[in-house]
């Protein structure tokens, strides 16, 4: 039986040689868009399209058979009719490849015959040291040094590199069908693991706890293959960087559709959530939690304590803010004399917390500075481990004068604190968001998320001080 | 005591004559802006600008005090500062004025003074007839009509007119302050109570009742004025029409946050959950929830049973709706056997609920027509009662096929759906979105959201037929 320990899992994400299988045909060939998208993307290993129709694509020469290839071959991506996968993966193995990416479909998703192929491949990987991602996935998808097994046109070069490790069992989750250039997610690696005939979220999970380039790990799943190796290496990885779980297939009905379109099977939900929590993990339970409370642990330091302050230009969004607090575990901040001093000396109303800028900003004749005044001051608080900004964006003051502000911000102090600005223009509010991003400042499309974050680093904080 | 059953309140939705309150400035003042907003939205009553300093404004006269405009009034709205404005109530009371909204802040919403003040408003109330709404209020937005009450300037006219009246106790949910065109809300009548030293939410209830241009409503609110009216009141509207509650300072601190800024009192919450869970209205609790899922009413029939089928792109994206469904109380519907063969003839796969749209349309030449067999066979199915749809966006295919096949598919069968589009630009996606909903088919901007509306529209259905 094999380790799963990660170790093995670097030809996947940093292989020096990669064999293709797949069609190549000029522009529309799966292998051919493959092999057009590593290039593209800037990898600097060697590349080997296999296939018996061929001599040549892209400038390169194409080999018949792997067998052909005479260099030693750390990674095999195959895109071929699922019948003819087993026998390259024999050939793959008895080549010494180190590992197999099998993008092909029609295996244990697809039931009946495509179980029985699924089997073959099982068999090989039990017999020979490959390891194998898939049958049914994209792949991997590597920021940091420009490779990818997805064969999809897109530009991955505008894709932001970071520090977030983003995984999955589905390809939703990759960058093909997300917008992760307009929210500008700091990404690090990507990896759907399919079917999981042989890698899954253990490897994956030792594998990314060790990975140097990746500070934060969010990994949606819809089963575990074996529960007590998933959840020491939750409980491994959860002790030196941040894990976030999406587990879905939650209820008996979403077990039974994961189990047809991925081969899976349910596991009362319950245990999930017990193992989650008790290993420091951070559950979340939605597409929009997954992709955006990630990037809170990816900007900031954790928070000291749970005091919040919640600063906003709207007195009904600073209640729900709140309430959205109250439910995520944190404390509404009571600032220091000095701080309520400095306040009331700005504008009586303003000694309050959740502080509503709403009326103060409409007496003022410089309401850029009193805002920031407003918010470094309260920031500067020992009484406050963090806060959450409910801004208004319109037409009337320009962009930059909030991404200015938020610059200043955060070389004076560095607290955690999340945005969400709201406003009559999406494309606005859209604009503001991910220009704030990219200066390392979250941003939630909802105003709930943007407090629940806050929650999440809480929470984490607690689990590495030993309070939780 | 005042009848509270929505009768008078009619002069600040369609006032025949306004008399406004407030600075004359040039292009700069309150009133001004109020005036200008009033002409260009399209209100065909009369005006009469009220302010001692200008003999006119905007090619009208301007009168000194209320008592020199010879005609009846209906509507007074006052924007001038707070300690002002009990003597022009009580001079607008004098002549007979029926309703007044007063804009103004810093009364009970300040403290201090300020409720000393507020208190001035109420004496005066319950000695006339006159009704007023407010202070610390935008008032009213009528799109119906064209006419508005709200000071601040705005293109009002984009807003689209249609059958959803969204009322509040803060400004944040009116049209300056939210993207109601680019999301394209349909709306009938916009109201924000403020600080309710009269008008509150009770009345507002029975008005809407009662109102024609009104299908839906969705109401947020902080406290309420008096349990036992607003039993009634939302009883008597959830009889008639479907009624969403936003009940926010859910928690103890976020009451305090109320008080703080509307001078409202707590209650314990679960008193409002029975309460409205009673009357037969469906309480949301985020902001997404409050503006998303009040339209899926606006569009469709009511479903006669709670049997949704599930048709994706993603099989991930297929499972996490499964678990919405199930944990919004609907069930994943089981096709007939005519459907599962038709099905099945389509693609082997296909024949199953959720539907993997993914592997059929990669293998086929012609992915748009077989999509739209796939949804119509689903929907025409008689062991369907809804349901909920997940579409990537690309730029491969253009939007307008996306248009197109729902305008074919709304005219073949009438049963309630939701989509979520998902895709790598933001910018495709809400473009679709947008042009589904002039098409009258509910857009979600997350895939959870798009599943609670089907599950809303189900318990409503559930309830109008006493089954709940």
């Amino acid at each position: 039986m094999k380790s799963r320990d990660g170790n093995d899992l670097w030809p996947f994400f940093e292989p020096h040689s990669v064999a293709v299988f797949g069609s190549l045909k000029d522009g529309m060939g799966l292998g051919y868009v493959l092999i057009k998208n590593i290039l593209d993307f800037g990898f600097s290993g060697r590349l080997y399209p296999v296939n018996p129709s061929y001599s040549e694509v892209l400038g390169m020469k194409a080999y018949p058979a792997v067998t052909e290839i005479a260099d030693a071959v750390d990674l095999a991506v195959v895109i071929t009719p699922p019948h003819t996968v087993p026998s390259i993966i024999e050939q793959c193995a008895e080549k010494g490849v180190k590992a197999a990416v099998i993008v092909s479909e029609n295996f244990a998703d697809a039931g009946g015959e495509g179980v029985k192929l699924q089997q073959q491949l099982v068999d090989i990987t039990t017999h020979s040291a490959m390891r194998i991602m898939g049958p049914n996935t994209v792949g991997v998808f590597n920021a940091c040094n420009g490779f990818t097994t997805i064969p999809y046109p897109f530009g991955y070069d505008r894709v932001r590199k970071g520090c977030i490790a983003y995984c999955s069992q589905t390809g939703v989750v990759l960058p093909e069908c997300q917008p992760l250039e307009d929210r500008a997610y700091p990404i690090s690696k990507m990896c759907d693991v399919g079917n999981k005939c042989d890698v899954n979220e253990v490897d994956l999970l030792n594998y990314l706890a060790d990975d140097s380039e990746t500070k934060v790990v969010a990994i949606h799943l819809e089963d575990v293959k074996d529960g007590r190796s998933f959840m020491n290496a939750t409980r491994r990885l959860a002790a030196c960087k941040p894990l976030l779980v999406f587990k879905s297939a939650r209820s008996e009905a979403g077990a039974r559709a994961s189990a047809s379109h991925t081969g899976s099977l349910a596991v009362n939900d319950r245990i999930y959530d017990n193992a989650i929590r008790q290993a420091g993990a951070i559950r979340v339970n939605t597409w929009q939690e997954f992709w955006d409370i990630p990037k809170v642990f990816a900007y900031h330091p954790l928070p000291l304590g749970n005091r919040v302050a919640i600063i906003s230009h709207s007195g009904g969004a600073g209640v729900v803010a709140t309430d959205a607090a109250m439910e995520s575990g944190l404390a509404i901040a009571k600032y220091s004399d000095a701080t309520l001093a400095k306040l009331a000396g700005l504008s009586p109303r303003l000694a309050r917390n959740p502080i509503d800028l709403g009326p103060p900003l409409s007496l003022t004749d410089d309401p850029m500075t009193l805002q920031e005044d407003v918010i470094f001051t309260v920031l500067n608080d020992d009484n406050v481990d963090c806060a959450t900004i409910v801004l208004y964006v319109g037409t009337m003051a320009p962009i930059s004068y909030i991404i200015e502000m938020f610059d200043r911000l955060q070389k004076r102090v560095s607290k955690p604190m999340t945005v969400w600005f709201y406003g009559t223009k999406l494309s606005l509010v859209e604009e503001v968001s991910q220009q704030l991003e990219w200066l390392g400042v979250p941003t939630y499309t909802d105003q709930e998320t943007a407090v629940k974050a806050l929650g999440a680093l809480v929470r984490y904080s607690r689990f590495k001080s030993g309070l939780e």
